[in-house]
């Protein structure tokens, strides 16, 4: 059986649809983020802005978190050597996992190597383990919850996104001794947009559900010690499990879950992607935690990100390009087209040395394809003015192409 | 309702089971391996020898892959910033896959968080969008590789493990016309044993079934340049996709695919574990390319993990404690109760600083519970005499307290 000619046929299908992912390659420069350099399909390298990094606050290059991760490298070399059971288990994990639980006020944190993997794993351990278990889970939701609530088989409710009178009667029509899991996002990634959590666990709490949150957008950047929205609102003790990621705002990689230490040891006793699988390297969980533990005290770049996504949005609405609103640090400009969206960020990278990356499915659903943009502390005013004009040039040469078609 | 109650109630039984997990609290000391300091519950810390690790030679505190780490680090920061889509993508990455594909002698390489997030991942992807297709799996294969074809939803055979001939059987019974995938591994890591991967190529081909390869325990060890089994018994370029790991004998983190370019964009562009999830950070991809880039040259510590296994299982021999025979430098001791392996474990632990992991329940079968030791080059010849002298007097403790019993 010939399985490339298989396997091309998809491919094809998805370059004809426009669906197609070219990777842009860059080479990250420590100390000069958000530019970066990037390699292009002709060799070419050069540098450019980088305007959809989830290095959100740019702690990536933080000298506090790169010092902590060559400490640890130096100390306890560069792996963890095996699963957490076997051998893996490190020192330095075990001191992240306690600076995680204080981080959200949790009796227990527990570790993965990625967010998807936490949403993952505790989602299908949950969902196949608790007898006649119900999720009940957002339209929005990420990737990773989605495919957790699928492995692991249990029934699966949505409701609509962000919308807690829906999630009520859906909740009202259960029976009321089957075990309810709400699972939802505080910051949803691509729109940009922030749950009425409140409401939800208002809603939870009379139905008896535990409740899921995904901050993995909003840790390091809400809360007064980066603890999320959940954090900020002082909700974070009325919720079950919050999960989260090291990747984004810290600035390293992993992921975790939060919550009593009965719910963290079960996760850890059963989840098959917790256990099977070799664990962080120490020094990850080194840089880690000196990423958390400085974005507990720093207000600094919290406060800045803010003044620079507040100021693009202004500079954006000046210029007369419109974007999405929310409440959040993420900036996104629907183009609702993939060829379309590709072709403006070609354009970008090309003409004005800007990069980004051009969202379209399975990221978004079809015909929402989108410029996403995502201001951080270290882009400048200046940064944001070169982005604004280059917006403006091209949706005026967009006017006219369209006014002459 | 009590989320907690129901947890600690499924918690319990894992206790009374005797197979709820206690995992060892190690700081790995650069430069010290196999030594690590073992933090006891009671608080007190004293040094141990590791002998159950899976940095089987000890490539976490080699100089050359420690000094890529933290040159890496200096040079492009702590994390990746992003999914390999979206800004996620390092010049590092693309050395590393082309490392990787260079390793097997195949036509591209895709890298993934983790070897379990590989195998799930391309499993879940492969079955689940390649029409009708059937899955054939040895029945020893690991957790992430039954989960990935469990999440694909396709049809799933079971073959006798390393039986070629109940393969054979089964694939007969197939359509000629439905894509068919086989899928196993080279060296088992529980039991060491290794695939009969000719009869089982010759099998495939005669069934036009494609081959999918875990290597995990055996690249970098095996073959003149750490190609693994198939490199050894120079079968790579007769199979269809092979799987590895970068955190076993390479000592860093994360896993891959290898295969055609088809295959590789298919999984890249179609798998949500791949798609959806933060890039490995570059830092971590210098460090596997260096330990890669030496075990392709250095046959020095291959030689030497030979020359300790031998002399482990030579000693057990001659002091008469069974051990499980392979033709892998896995060397297990089966106990087959989980009470009776952590109860030894622990007194090596205790009484010899003889750090092994007891191996219990859902890891091995329930029965066949045991102490797994893996000889490193690093081992020394007092450490192995020190080790079997510790199981000599314990086993005959044991015998002493069953003659009195």
């Amino acid at each position: 059986m010939d399985f490339d000619a298989l396997f091309n046929a998809q491919l094809d299908q998805l370059k004809a649809d426009g669906n197609y992912r070219y990777f842009a390659e860059l080479e990250r420069q420590c100390g000069k983020f958000p530019r970066a350099a990037n390699h292009a399909a002709d060799g070419a390298v050069r540098d450019v802005t980088v305007w959809c990094s989830n290095d959100y606050l740019g702690m990536g290059q933080h000298p506090a978190v790169i010092g902590a991760m060559c400490e640890a490298v130096q100390r306890t070399g560069t792996g963890s050597g095996g699963t957490r059971n076997i051998s893996g288990t490190n020192h330095d994990h075990l001191l992240l996992e306690r600076e995680l639980a204080d981080l959200h006020g949790k009796q227990s944190a527990l570790l993965f190597t990625s967010g998807y993997v936490s949403n993952w794993a505790a989602l299908s351990t949950l969902g196949s383990r608790l007898e006649n278990c119900v999720i009940l889970s957002d339209a929005g939701n990420h990737a990773s919850m989605i495919e957790g609530i699928r492995h692991s088989r249990a029934q699966k409710v949505i409701w609509k996104h962000n919308d807690y009178h829906d999630l009520e009667m859906k909740l009202r029509a259960l029976p009321a001794d089957v075990p309810k899991i709400v699972a939802f996002e505080s910051v949803y990634s691509m729109d940009g947009d922030i749950a009425p959590i409140r409401q939800i666990v208002e809603v939870c709490e009379k139905y008896g559900a535990m409740t899921y949150l995904d901050e993995v957008h909003a840790v390091g950047m809400y809360g007064p010690r980066g603890g999320g929205v959940s954090e900020r609102e002082g909700l974070a003790d009325r919720i079950t499990l919050i999960e989260g990621t090291l990747g984004k705002a810290y600035g390293v990689v992993g992921g975790y879950i939060t919550g009593s230490a009965a719910l963290c040891d079960f996760i850890r006793s059963f989840a098959s992607g917790f256990i099977f699988t070799t664990a962080l390297p120490p020094a990850i969980a080194a840089a880690a935690r000196a990423s958390i533990a400085y974005l507990k005290e720093s207000q600094m770049e919290r406060a800045r990100q803010r003044r620079q996504v507040a100021r693009l949005r202004a500079a954006l609405d000046r210029a007369g390009i419109p974007h999405m609103l929310n409440d959040s640090h993420i900036v996104p400009v629907l183009i609702k087209d993939p060829v379309k969206t590709r072709m403006l960020a070609d354009y970008l990278m090309r003409e004005w040395d800007i990069y980004v990356q051009p969202i379209n499915y399975p990221t978004v659903p079809k015909g929402t394809e989108r410029l996403r943009f995502t201001p951080s502390p270290l882009h400048s005013d200046e940064d944001i003015d070169h982005l604004v004009t280059a917006l403006r040039v091209l949706w005026k040469q967009c006017a006219l192409a369209h006014a002459v078609a």
